[in-house]
């Protein structure tokens, strides 16, 4: 039977609990906001010692279930003061899942200024002095830990901005060659893990268990259904956009809908976007050739392969990886064309442990606040090494886009309880700016990524300019806290949107694995009581529906090329989640 | 008739405007939180266009009526994110008064950067280019402003810390002898003033109509019954323990209560406290004689007289005025015993134009941070200087405490809706740890001052580790909201408290100037009236019973010399209003 694993850091101790039953069922974010809605004192401090950091595999996450590899982090976010889940692609979450921990639990608070890491194996936990990788980059770090530990091992680890505690460092775990690239990246989990004085958790799966399954039938059926929907959807297909171009195949379709956001949220359209695109990364891995790839698979066993590889001029690796958010963070946003320094900057955030969605914007905010001009590709560069070094102007940064414009008394800051927007206007495409308004996370377009129907014309098309989306926005909040706990990727959306015997695919899987008999019903039942902890906890932490709100400005500042606002009534955006 | 003056920041408009019914008995605080409940958009950015500047005088400052001086700010605080009133005793609400203003509006937003300044007299108002003031201190900006404008006018200014919009700026005001010494300190609304580009404010009386009376018998009635109490009172008397020692005859006071916050609020007494205590500065004024003097007033009128001018070895000025709050924040707090370095501290907040109690916390935090030492004077001085050159790092400090513990990860952070605790240990004395708690403007002694009754014994004497206080805090807090309404300073609470006649005499004052038949049971409602304004501005804002909470570490961490945890339970203090 699985088991939580909870780790003290206090006192260096280790139980293996059995799972209550009331988690039995859980797993990915269902389960970490669970046991940080039953466990932390939503009043924490969320760098104190009354704070949790929760790991939890999916639910078949670990199971050869297509593009399952995700696995969830949790905790009260020091960036939002809210509830927060973040999840990555990595083999390391399947590892976990493998050892046959659904959960691993990591609280309490050294005293001693000493740090630690872990090494999960089936024969338990060791703790291991880690002060010698203390101030080092994560390139540096990870092959140290695998030549230490074994190339077969996964590994999780913070940069230097966890060390330092600032809001915007993400968790980074490796990907399927080893390097440092995969990121629990929003809302400074990072921070918490360092204020824990842990820098990296090893996982070795070999001689685990695996993964229970209760009907490996029906699990076969069902991953089988998804795999087909995945491999036929034009979106998710090998061949497709996804695979070809990357995440960053939207660059070109959210700047020809005005929605691209540019300069800081000054303008819906970028006129250097084409040489950020994905097609421009794969025009790089084409004519540059070398280690250049495109399709790339962030875990094993991802059909959908959106990763990429992008070369430096003489064929060598630039950086792995540049996803849409992140060419646009570092570009569009900061007003930079130049995919290499983009890939630099984007290297620099592996290596120092951040989000780069947040990274970006803060360069953006600074920007704004006259710290650099918008494009200055050199000062953005120097900007990192700031909050690389540590320095006043780089712990002001390293705070994110919210405490940056703070610090600097500047009004246009594009954030939500503190995180900062995503690569979607919402003046331009109201849904999303309703998603990133009411979501449990703050700014986070993965809450529910409406860009499906109202840019690509998934599930149907809807205009991108109507308001009233109230319905559409929830739903997809439901739908979407649930495959974060099933353990798939977000992108599985493109496809079960639009196939339903994908859909019941998904079902199955779970259904398989668990030994249940979820509906279609009980599935959007248990995505909306996810939502509904995730909120409660909120409330508790002193949010309320003046949080659930866009930022002033986007009222009173018309955005080109459409001049538009932002003027979603306050009443439909609490009528998403009705109260 | 009185009139409000509306002045729009930007095409520079001015306006005389009639000032509507509902507004006609108010005054002070009672009117500035009036005027924001009702113009400013509890969302709006603090430093945006939407955001206004109110000046309001009492409701008789500008009459003889004893001790009654004080001018409220009111606006939404950068500081809190809820709404602020920050009132000041100095000749300038006198004279604003006396020109028949009611109150002064401050809106809009000059798009071009220039910087203005006001003069405003019985024939109108003119604007004055200002950008020749920029980036100086207010010891060289006012001495050139009353050589320009007249020695008899009096002067409103912020420094360059409002400048930076940094959110512990504060507006400053003249003393009696001119000295930018006087401060609306707490929320920086300093920073509101400079977000809307204006430098100063000069006010010149002569030849204005002077305060209406509607009833000059009663008024006289009223005034000469509290000027009595005044007189009489130990702690309020000529001779008295204000007049005497200042208002740091607390120090030794709250030291043996073991109620005075050491070292970033780690301690409850302090081993120097004897060395910066009103004593001590009593004593420096008598062995170094020169300019020294305790017993100065703020402003004329004044019969209680508790400032001071703090003489250098030499006899020549080092600083008015040192407080209380001030020998606190940057003496037993930042672990420093040394009241020179105290007083150039102080001149440093007078100079840059900075809240003494949220400049001394922030330094503690920084320390806390392990920027200096405890106690290290020097590096104090340094990071008082970073603030004024608004490096990075001084651009962090000047956001306040809560600001720079964020940045640096600190979790002892003493602060409630952002801003500082006063120098009172919440822990220690249990009814100002409710205050700061539920208290609209955020941590704040003025409040609802328990320490009376907690530690003094003025109305009686309470335990001070007494946790039913919800009565006790409820009560002191409408009273307060309609003493800082009247104009008077907060100080006639100590002889209206324990002499009836005199609190008779503030309501026949209030009702001999506006023709009001007012009783006793009339100003509680008053009072009342005003928190429920600001309680609801502060809701609509976003701030719950979440934010009427201390920090978490009071509850966790024992505090010496009594070993005591915050421990008010959470419903005795949601029961304090009620709701």
């Amino acid at each position: 039977m699985a088991k939580i694993l909870r780790v003290n850091m206090s006192d260096r101790s280790v139980k293996h609990e059995e799972v209550p039953e009331k988690y039995r069922l859980m797993g990915g974010r269902w389960l970490t906001s669970g046991i940080v809605s039953d466990e932390v004192d939503p009043l924490c401090h969320p760098l104190g010692p009354n704070n949790k950091l929760i790991f939890a595999p999916g639910i078949v996450t670990g199971t050869i279930a297509p593009t399952s590899g995700r696995v969830s982090v949790g905790g009260k976010s020091p960036l939002t003061g809210g509830i927060k889940e973040s999840n990555a692609g990595t083999p390391w979450g399947q590892k976990l899942a493998r050892l046959g921990i659904k959960a691993l639990v990591v609280e309490g608070y050294p005293q001693d200024g000493k740090w630690w890491g872990l090494h999960i194996t089936k024969d338990g936990v060791e703790f291991f002095p880690a002060d010698e990788y203390i101030g080092k980059g994560l390139y540096e770090i990870f092959p140290d830990l695998f030549k230490r530990f074994g190339e077969k091992v996964s590994i999780s680890a913070i940069g230097v901005a966890g060390e330092y505690k600032m809001a915007m460092a993400g968790i980074c775990f490796n990907d399927i060659d080893n390097r440092p690239s995969r990121y629990s990246g929003r809302g400074g989990l990072g921070a918490v893990m360092g204020s824990k004085h842990l820098k990296f958790i090893v996982v070795d799966d070999q001689g685990g268990p695996g993964v229970e399954i209760a009907n490996t039938k029906l699990f076969d059926i069902g991953r089988k259904k998804l795999t087909e929907a995945l491999r036929t959807h034009d979106v998710t297909k090998p061949g497709g956009g996804l695979n070809t171009y990357g995440t960053a195949v939207l660059v070109n379709i959210l700047n020809e809908a005005g929605g691209l956001p540019t300069r800081n949220f000054r303008e819906g359209r970028f006129e250097g976007a084409a040489k950020i695109s994905g097609e421009a990364m794969a025009e790089y891995c084409k004519t540059r050739g070398g280690v250049g790839r495109m399709g790339h698979p962030c875990h094993p066993g991802c059909v959908i392969q959106c990763s990429n590889i992008i070369p430096n001029p003489d064929g060598s690796e630039l950086v792995s990886v540049i996803e849409y958010e992140t060419t646009w963070a570092f570009g569009a946003n900061c007003g930079i064309d130049n995919l290499d320094v983009i890939g630099k900057l984007t290297w620099m955030c592996n290596d120092i442990g951040l989000d780069t969605i947040e990274a970006g914007g803060t360069i953006a905010v600074a920007m704004e606040a006259g710290l650099a001009e918008f494009g200055d590709e050199e000062r953005a560069i120097e900007l990192m090494e700031e909050i690389s070094k540590g320095t006043p102007l780089g712990r002001i940064l390293g705070q994110g886009a919210a405490i940056t414009g703070k610090v600097f008394g500047v009004t246009r800051v594009p954030s939500v309880k503190g995180q900062n927007m995503p690569a979607y206007e919402p003046r331009a495409v109201k849904g999303i700016g309703m998603t990133f308004a009411v979501s449990t996370m703050g700014a986070d377009h993965t809450s529910g990524y409406t860009i499906a129907p109202e840019i690509l014309g998934v599930s149907g098309k809807v205009d991108q300019f109507d308001k009233d989306k109230a319905e559409l926005v929830r739903n997809f909040q439901h739908s979407t806290a649930f495959i974060d706990s099933s353990g798939h990727c977000l992108f599985i959306a493109f496809a079960i949107l639009d196939i339903p015997s994908g859909f019941e695919g998904l079902i199955e899987e779970c259904n398989g694995v668990l030994g249940t008999n979820w509906t279609a019903e009980d599935v959007m039942k248990i995505g909306r009581e996810i939502i509904d902890t995730e909120r409660a906890f909120n409330a508790a932490a002193g949010l309320t529906r003046a949080h659930d709100r866009l930022p002033e400005f986007m009222k009173y500042e018309k955005l080109p090329p459409h001049n538009v606002v932002w003027d979603v009534p306050d009443e439909t955006l609490d009528a998403v989640f009705g109260e």
